[in-house]
């Protein structure tokens, strides 16, 4: 092995191997911890000063939670280990040879291991366009954007004086009918329907439709077919209108088009498709369609065994050849096992196992005491996988606060179904200007 | 009387009179309040679709609590009076011949009487080129901003490496030692001193610079003498630099001009002046050079008998002749008073009576353990006035929720020192890009 690459950091020793981590999701921060008071020195870079929660991202869209309540700095999860220097930075490149990676100000931070773990954005099938009408879940931003159309419908609705437009305004779609769909699409019908419900004077909330449409037969594919079954009930149940087999043929400002039939909607929230990040291309290796890294048993790239890419970057294989899914847990289970190897490989040369994931179920929710909960041989649905479902995300949110803060508006709103951050904002474009806009383009 | 003006909602009763208030801040929301129940409709017109406790903004913009824990649905807070009607709507002008306000959606809006009620924003005296390099504080839009500038100030000094330009960036300069002013700098200071202390491995935030910059004699003007001394004292103590007497000369990107000198600053936090919202101009009525529409004794505007003016948009006079300074106990009990006797004066004809302020004290939070609180004859100080000031801001939150919540917070940051919200986040543009962009251009 060559000489270790430079300390970048102050707390850095001289002379112990530095490993660079790319993102804070829950792959990079699994490994960071795991690294933490080794004699290793890491350097964990992401464009955000925050970790954020992803899995309980649509309740920020939907109203219920505030984003503070589910992201942590990152500085402050990692504070204790002084060898783990955070860096805020946007990655351009990799330079494999180099072995250094590059930032957009010009930095370049030397590696001797690199670990790749940067997540996943929405994928519009190639009709980018239709981004700008139907805003994905990925970030805080998002959320917030989702937020501020859904609540502003329901501004617009109120103020207009046609009722066919009334009612086309306060109808939303949910292109996607997996986890975040699902949610999106709850979260939407019990807030119209309990938290906005008696707010207006000259529409009805509580008849605002709520659509979800998937291409595929049913909805949450990932689950066994009984769950799937009984998820589709509870959201009927919730006022939702549940499509399957129905594939979106275009998005518009004004709706989107399905099965040849065009639907008036306020708002079209995207919760269809996703897109690895571009680390196969700073790194220049081959990806899947879906912009996927292939990786080895050992979650390194082929040729490269200093580099790992992990999470939702990473194609990576269970035993039987099939391709592992884009789950918390896995990304969480790759930077757990990374990251606690990997100290021992570099101070005393032992070797990288293999990865295995161990399934440890999965969960979904669909509304107030109803959720399912797939454990393979136990399956779990109804009032009692709900409160499952809260009490897991609730113990794996980071940050003590995080949990009282959550539980906190979780009991408020169970109690009163009121939902306390239904907040219009926007940053430098006022929200009621960007409405005016769409209601006139629309009349 | 004409016949009144029709009714614009399902919920408004034909033959009512009909009271239009701009403006859900504290005097528009008090007016709203009283009129709940009575035999007048009411239409409320906002721009935003919250209430917003202004007092604590600077608690967002510090990073100790979330947009939401402040603020409140206008639309919820009233959902129990059917005669009030909320609309979310951007006035554009005021018609006092037809009775009718016009919002730039092209909706005119007809009146029997007319409560304008549309506080202030920042007035950087003539110098609006200042506004982008010193953002002031008056939306929950500033305080994202402010905070993403403060937390973004440290991240770019933990990655460069000349030390001077380091403390440069982590320096912070507060125009203004009013209440906003003086509650900032501490907050900046607390947040520098402990919060940060231990997140960062190339500089030691303990050692950032604070500067309280007031053109005039003293801190906290509107305070007796003898508190200002005390809060002076403390804002030191925290480790603040007060500089008294001393204007500020220019403002740009890379920091201030004070007394000929220029001091560099990574932050620049703007809580000089205030200037009436434009409703002087809408109403094509005498304002004095700040903005505000002069009214008489009963807060209407003189020469029209139908239209109050109320809070920081009017310059309304004690009984000696002496303007009633911009406060939120101003505001809101002149929306009580137009509010409460409103409805006998359109029923039943009774007379307006003029408006009296009660002065129910001042109070000022400086930092932790320390306030001061000025009663007329009664004034306190430190750690009873601080425990008071919390008591009195929980106490005037709208929502038990809000209550609950920012009681959680504060509880658990003086136990932790922490802060939840230690989040940088923006809309269209990533922080981080502006980031490198001001780096360079400092460079």
């Amino acid at each position: 092995m060559a000489d270790p690459a430079p300390a970048t950091s102050a707390t850095h020793v001289e002379g112990h191997p530095h490993v660079v981590i790319i993102g804070a999701g829950f792959a990079g921060l699994a490994a960071a911890s795991e690294l933490g008071g080794t004699p290793v020195n890491v350097t964990l870079i992401d464009r955000r000063n925050y970790h954020l929660f992803v899995p309980l991202l649509y309740q920020v869209a939907s109203a219920a939670l505030s984003p503070a309540d589910i992201a942590e700095p990152i500085r402050r999860i990692l504070s204790r280990h002084s060898n783990i220097e955070v860096m805020l930075g946007e990655v351009a490149g990799i330079d494999k040879q180099a072995r250094t990676v590059a930032l957009a100000d010009g930095t370049a931070v030397a590696y001797d291991r690199l670990i790749v773990a940067t997540g996943s954005t929405h994928s519009y099938f190639g009709h980018d366009e239709w981004a700008q009408h139907a805003p994905g879940l990925k970030t805080i931003e998002d959320a917030r954007q989702i937020r501020a159309r859904v609540l502003m419908a329901f501004e617009q609705a109120e103020i207009c004086r046609n009722k066919v437009e009334q009612q086309d305004l306060i109808t939303t779609v949910v292109v996607g009918a997996g986890p975040t769909g699902v949610e999106m699409a709850g979260a939407i019908a019990e807030l119209s329907r309990h938290t906005l419900a008696r707010d207006f004077r000259n529409i009805r909330p509580e008849t605002a439709r709520v659509l979800l449409v998937e291409a595929g037969p049913r909805v949450l594919p990932a689950f066994p077919p009984e769950l799937s079954d009984y998820a589709h009930k509870a959201l009927e149940k919730l006022g939702v209108t549940v499509m399957v087999n129905t594939p979106v043929e275009d998005v518009t400002a004004e709706g989107v088009t399905l099965g040849g039939r065009f639907v008036r909607a306020g708002t079209v929230i995207w919760g269809a498709g996703v897109r690895a990040s571009p680390a196969g291309s700073w790194l220049g290796v081959d990806t899947d369609k879906a912009g996927r890294v292939k990786v080895g048993p050992d979650l390194t790239v082929p040729g490269y065994p200093e580099i790992f890419v992990l999470g939702d970057t990473a194609l990576a294989m269970h035993d039987d050849g099939s391709p592992l899914p884009g789950l918390a847990q896995v990304a969480k289970q790759q930077g757990e096992h990374v990251g606690s190897h990997l100290a021992g490989h570099l101070a005393k040369g032992e070797a990288m196992p293999p990865f295995r994931f161990k399934n440890r179920g999965n969960l979904a929710t669909i509304g107030r005491n109803s959720a399912v909960a797939d454990f393979g041989s136990r399956k779990i649905k109804g009032f009692v996988a709900w409160v499952l479902w809260g009490l897991v995300h609730v113990y794996l949110l980071i940050g003590f606060s995080n949990r009282l803060l959550v539980s906190m508006q979780w009991l408020v709103a169970y109690l009163t179904y009121h939902r306390g951050a239904r907040l219009i904002t926007g940053e430098r474009k006022a929200p009621v200007q960007e409405n005016h806009e769409r209601r006139s383009a629309a009349e």
